[in-house]
């Protein structure tokens, strides 16, 4: 295994009794505060007049940015900046998914240079160590923005979608209720929980080096969380259990308990990035119908008993002597959970997305180098996992 | 499941090649260090002129309290705290197993208050928030200490051994090279392996309120690990894997990741703690001893099925439609995993422990009401489990 660094002194609330704790965690930054939202869901569930009324009860006021994207725009973060740098925000708090999340990371982090553009430090990866201290309300399993330390913003204008990084960037506080989830999707539910699985696939060794024996156990046992209560949450959309065990899955997924002696992969976050920032579909299904093609492209002689335990340990397959076999196996699975299970479609043609940009695609996801990964991918792997999604 | 919170602000620094991270760790909180060890074995493996070195080509003065003892005791954290005061001692730094952690975070709590005596908050169950930052080097996979905000401290002038808790106990920074337990003997080895399993055991729920499912799978995990690889780690006591897998289990088992959503509970580590305090007996031998004696003793309708499910989940067993067969079954590889793969010997006898304090110590040990678990235990409870171990 690799040695390892584990450090997020990110406190979560998770439960039904826990904003009551909103106020003294707000205010132990200061008492001006941005509220970043997305459209209307935080109005309709009341959570929106919630923390208004916990901030006017408690003399923090509020100022707001809402209408943050599904893929949040750097320029809705850079707007978010100039609020903070106007008004002198003390905190930026997110009220909603991942991409609430995200932005308001963006927002904090622009809010504290010169120029107030988030893309000044995405295009150059800057890590980001210094930033307005972020508080995320969480309402979607999905992302595990809430204790990570990472955004991902997109440029509409240059069709790139990329991640920004930094240890300022953790929220310092999280409220994860699982009761703000109920009124989410069936569609959503079903591409956050695959974006939630996929987290952790994306980081699934079996080989070289990176093997941590304890820690592969317990990213299995995530993955096996997400494929029991999945389908629960999305037939009985208020099953607490299951919406619990979701949202609980997508903080442990990132929060780089899952990571501890790996590497950190992300072949298919690096591919989806580019569909959803050419195609803005949504992220969760465009990783859908990635993961079991790259499966099926990566599979080979050193990367078959990987597959064949993630059958086995994850989707209950029975132990195969033949690795190659059981691997099949486990590909046929994961396809049948994507789009039987979950209900997605399966195909990149269904969401009305072609062969044209996929070569600058595969160019940009590599970033000039190779996706790392279970398999390392060049520009003509991804171009190839991109067709077979045809 | 319960609400809960989690915040784990401590810093890890896990694998080989991290002690050059040591000096700006401790630079954060300033120039005087304490040093707490016990015994020679640091001096042995080379640990200590390491720390000592760093520190001086780092311009940190380093003052020292030795002789810890495996129990700690209240008057040797005294000392410590009398140094902290004397030369304004800005951080303590331990260097050991467990106890030594502990240790530490009795000067560290006492080195802030006027009288200097620890035993003035442990004997008050005072919540320590204040103390001297803790930086923890772990030379032994047991306790869990490195990562939670817990210390116990003996008594012997009472035969108490207490715990004492605190926010601010929790290490700021912690850092685990599995190397160094290289050395530890078997005996060792096998008894902070056994603290490790009883760690989780204890907070093992499948009854009542307190169930998250996908916690139970991970506390699953770390459990199997623990009886996968300590066998490993006791044959060949260099095995890095091994000894890592046991090392991040320690750190795991505590760092309340498996407490969320139950509820803390600690009956077999309540029961073992007057062991140690009347008799100085190695806590994790008293632990293995006890805890098949416990489960046997809670069988019944209600548990069956979650000791069933040890069995199956983490000894391997095969689904028993039977539950109270299978948990017997469970049972006896408990008690297989003690006494033959382990090797611990199996009972109070062996240690030259009789009935003489039992009742004393099980009222004690239910601190004037219950101890809390998967099934509740009052003192005449306790005194049975005691009786059914001579």
């Amino acid at each position: 295994m690799n040695d390892f660094v584990f450090h997020n002194p990110d406190k979560v609330y998770f439960g039904k009794d826990i904003m009551k704790n909103l106020p003294e965690e707000l205010l132990q930054f200061g008492k001006k505060v941005l509220m970043v939202y997305g459209g209307g869901s935080i109005k309709k569930n009341g959570l929106y007049d919630l923390v208004k009324k916990l901030c006017s009860e408690h003399g923090i006021a509020l100022f707001e940015l809402s209408g943050v994207e599904p893929n949040p725009r750097h320029t809705t973060a850079n707007k978010g900046a100039e609020i903070c740098k106007k008004e002198k925000i003390d905190v930026v708090l997110a009220v909603g998914g991942g991409s609430t999340i995200d932005c308001a990371k963006g927002v904090a982090a622009a809010a504290v240079i010169a120029s107030g553009n988030v893309w000044d430090l995405v295009s150059t990866g800057t890590w980001v160590t210094n930033a307005l201290p972020v508080v995320a309300i969480l309402t979607n399993a999905a992302t595990g923005s809430e204790m990570d330390g990472w955004a991902v913003i997109s440029n509409m204008e240059t069709n790139e979608k990329i991640g920004l990084g930094g240890s300022a960037l953790i929220p310092r506080v999280a409220f994860e209720n699982p009761e703000y989830s109920y009124t989410l999707p069936v569609y959503q539910t079903a591409c956050g929980a695959f974006d939630i699985f996929n987290h952790v696939l994306d980081n699934y060794y079996l080989a070289g080096d990176a093997i941590f024996d304890m820690v592969l156990e317990m990213q299995e046992a995530v993955m096996r969380a997400v494929v029991k209560w999945t389908p629960i949450a999305m037939a009985e959309p208020e099953n607490y259990e299951a919406r619990a065990n979701l949202m609980w899955a997508s903080s442990m997924a990132l929060n780089t308990i899952l990571d501890a002696g790996t590497v950190h992969g992300c072949a298919c976050h690096a591919m989806e990035h580019e569909l959803s920032a050419y195609y803005d579909i949504t992220h969760g299904h465009g990783l859908a119908i990635l993961a079991p093609r790259w499966l099926e492209y990566i599979l080979d002689e050193t990367t078959a008993p990987a597959i064949a335990r993630l059958g086995v340990k994850v989707f209950g397959l029975d132990e195969n002597p033949d690795a190659m076999d059981g691997a099949k196996h486990a590909i046929a699975a994961v396809s049948d959970f994507c789009f039987r299970t979950l209900g997605l479609q399966s195909t990149l043609t269904d969401l009305g997305i072609d062969s044209t940009h996929f070569r600058a695609m595969a160019e940009h996801a590599c970033g000039g180098g190779e996706i790392t990964g279970l398999k390392h991918l060049a520009p003509a792997d991804v171009q190839e996992i991109y067709k077979m999604c045809l």
